[in-house]
């Protein structure tokens, strides 16, 4: 698939066309013909492929089990859960029909009216429903507790404004469904997985995050609290990146689903739910990369390393070759994942520039003056800096260097957020901070009448209330109304 | 999720109903509130997870990437292939809708009639219109040759009839999708394809296959050739558990995909598309598996060892847990997978039949006298057989015995199948024969009406032209016409 590479639009230009360019030209996903559904290309599903696998051990090292439910949804289940309803009716794909029939003039194939369904059928927006109505017949008794339930999934919400990874009509996630004795229980549950996700937002994606929990405006419909990490793009905007719900009773009340307990009483079962989707994806692109391409943390490199010799005959090629096939499998048994790319339809040029399009963290060259002095060229991605190092030992080099981008691209977005964070107590100069692409902690007085002016006049919402970090109580910017600590507002994605 | 064990119905009074309970008790899948759709619960998944793994390391081995295309289709993208559309368009789920709405009387939510789509979209039955009609921008030149995608994904097919694994409404699978510059090289991807499918059937699953090429009859919709691997079940019946493509040109001419060769003339693309599903959980199950519950492979059970304490007191436990703790450790670091159940709410008895409907390999039980003599008891799930051992070394003698499990059960399954394959020269006699559950090699003419006229009268089917084996040409059974070598006939799921 050689082209013509060109040019990315730069980030101070127009960042948001930036991050379109970035996705489609470094083949991570296209648009499809269906709307608001995107394909999501070879190279960008490595990248995600890398992602679940991460994400999966972590669900099982935690207990966690997988299962599959049915992607279509019977209507009557959605109004049974009524906050959820609201949250998830007003935007969904709905099954009518079974069959279609060729149309009487031969011009291709319509819908066979004869088939259609008694109850229309929904796509899965999100899973509670079904699964719920499903656990009813797994849980009898305390001893039934808990269960801890995970699927990878695709779901559909029909988004009227969407953005490839972001916000499609079609995304892949994963959804975690537990069932818990106690409240106490299902409340750690959720929290615990909001952990997850923060440890592995920080650790593997590099990008740091701001854990706490929604005001009831933001909440999942049909949830007591949720949980969220909230992550700072290179234009100071927030990316909710993974939520973590504790459901309550309120799914256990909706689809009748009671245990009996250890002191042989009848209660409803506690729940949780937790996700994260394919939009991590758009977080870790727009975290780091800059106006070259990707810039990719090690951890979720599809390839970690890639060589590319300059040569200026076949002889030389076949010496480079031969120098480079030993260190090619001692990365591999290493666990480091290498590309050589001796093709001879590229330039070397050419290659530089794809490689760094598409964020190979490092990048080695050998040329024939390297050959001589058994030296060789070391580029990392992040820093786009060079420097020529002795051949021998070069292996433990790199490996360090990966351990040294992944911390060092850490560091970066953690700098970044926190120059762009800034601590406010008057309306107007959140008013006027605002538009420089902040993250704001300011008091807020704990009312959605509040919430929604401000978010009215000046787009920006309350994130999360932190988890962690400065608690003490205040008066409201807007009201003068005690506020019991600071929140974070931002404008979002 | 303790509940009494029931009895499974014997296969001897009812193959169809053991079967069916047998998937329910052993907790593999049940059947969902969504008609023919099912859920995957846990134990079941697992081995799902592993098959999935163990064939994409495959795919990867062989060059092909993963990716993703749209769950949905626009209608009129079937019509595009003749025969593609007749194979699919009379059973499928059709979304004409994308909003619900309040119901004018309060009762919940109804279809809103203003949200009707312009083109109604398909549930994917099959991706080749999808995939073919991204592929057209991503093809230009020979350059751009081969692509090799695969996608795991969910397909709906509107199934009148439905059972567990093997016919459900809703399934997951794989679906490999590649392109090609010549003719010749797409077919030996399909033929690729198909002895991957082979080898992870018999290796892997230890179910032995015949591969061979289906008749026109039996094709894919919109192939040149379909490819398919055949497994008898215990009743003598055939289960097709995956097919593999040759296309043609026929999509690339539906979607106008055309490239320029190397000497520079416009052509069509070659195409192949191959897929397994989660049929293959009904193939593992039907072929294995026995009175007392499922025998699995140990190279797919999610637990292939597990360790039954039987103690007088808490004392004797104690001592067990100490003896044992070490010999799970060396399991662990053999990479047997393991589980010491010295859980005291379920008797050794329970325990015992729950783990045989489960069909873990090998129970090891450890009791008084063991403590005092040292020994443990083996048992093996495939013929129950139980023998006491020493505990020295006895990790040495569990990993043997799992490589003989694996070897038993495939050697006892092909010969299940020789003893039930027979060789039929006349009519009479296949009627007859068929009649006791059996695979017939028999001489066919070669025609569409002599099919038929066979499937009609003896609920027989071709199965397939085998690849190997006998190739001498004879005469029709049935009309006596030339046959340029026998075909392999039975009654199939």
């Amino acid at each position: 698939m050689a082209k013509e590479l060109k040019e990315l639009t730069k980030r101070s230009e127009n960042y948001s066309q930036w991050y379109n360019d970035l996705v489609v030209k470094a083949d991570l996903a296209e648009q499809s013909p269906v709307r608001g559904c995107m394909v999501i290309k070879p190279y960008g599903y490595a990248i995600w492929e890398k992602m679940q696998r991460i994400l999966d051990d972590k669900f099982k090292e935690t207990g966690h089990h997988n299962a599959y439910f049915p992607l279509l949804i019977p209507k009557s289940y959605l109004s049974r859960e009524a906050e959820h309803v609201e949250g998830f009716a007003k935007e969904c794909a709905i099954v009518t029909h079974y069959r279609l029939k060729n149309s009487p003039d031969g011009s291709g194939v319509v819908v066979d009216p004869e088939a259609k369904l008694e109850e229309e059928l929904i796509i899965r927006p999100t899973s509670e429903t079904i699964i719920w109505s499903t656990y009813k017949n797994w849980i009898q008794s305390y001893r039934d507790l808990p269960i801890l339930c995970n699927q990878w999934a695709n779901v559909m919400r029909w988004e009227m404004r969407t953005r490839l990874f972001l916000r499609t009509a079609e995304f892949l996630w994963q959804e975690g469904h537990t069932a818990h004795a106690t409240r106490e229980e299902a409340e750690a549950e959720a929290v615990k997985m909001l952990h997850v996700y923060a440890d592995f937002a920080e650790k593997v994606m590099a990008v740091p995050v701001i854990t706490g929990v929604k005001t009831a405006n933001e909440r999942f419909a049909g949830a007591i609290d949720t949980y969220t990490i909230e992550a700072m793009m290179q234009d100071g905007k927030a990316l909710q990146s993974g939520t973590s719900h504790f459901l309550g009773q309120n799914f256990a009340k909706a689809f009748d689903v009671q245990f009996i307990d250890k002191n042989n009483k009848l209660d409803y079962v506690w729940a949780t739910s937790w996700g994260v989707s394919t939009r991590l994806m758009g977080a870790l692109i727009m975290c780091h990369s800059d106006d070259n391409g990707l810039v990719l943390p090690p951890a979720l490199a599809p390839t970690q390393v890639v060589i590319v010799p300059i040569y200026k005959s076949q002889e030389q090629l076949a010496e480079i070759d031969a120098k480079v096939a030993p260190l090619v499998d001692r990365f591999k048994s290493m666990g480091i994942s290498v590309k050589y790319d001796n093709s001879d339809n590229k330039r070397p040029g050419f290659k530089f520039a794809d490689y760094e399009l598409k964020g190979i963290p490092v990048r080695l060259v050998m040329g024939g003056r390297d050959l001589e002095n058994n030296t060789v060229e070391v580029m990392r991605r992040d820093t786009l800096e060079k420097e020529t190092m002795s051949f021998d030992g070069i292996e433990e080099h790199v490996a360090q260097l990966l351990k040294d981008i992944q911390s060092n691209i850490y560091d970066k977005a953690l700098k970044f957020r926190e120059a762009h964070t800034i601590t406010v107590d008057t309306y107007d100069e959140f008013k006027e901070r605002i538009e420089d692409g902040v993250f704001i902690l300011a008091h807020w007085d704990g009312t959605s009448e509040t919430e929604e002016k401000i978010k009215e006049e000046t787009k920006a919402t309350i994130r999360c209330i932190p988890l962690h970090g400065d608690k003490t109580p205040g008066k409201c910017m807007v009201t003068g109304k005690p506020s019991a600590q600071r929140v974070l507002f931002a404008r979002s994605y």
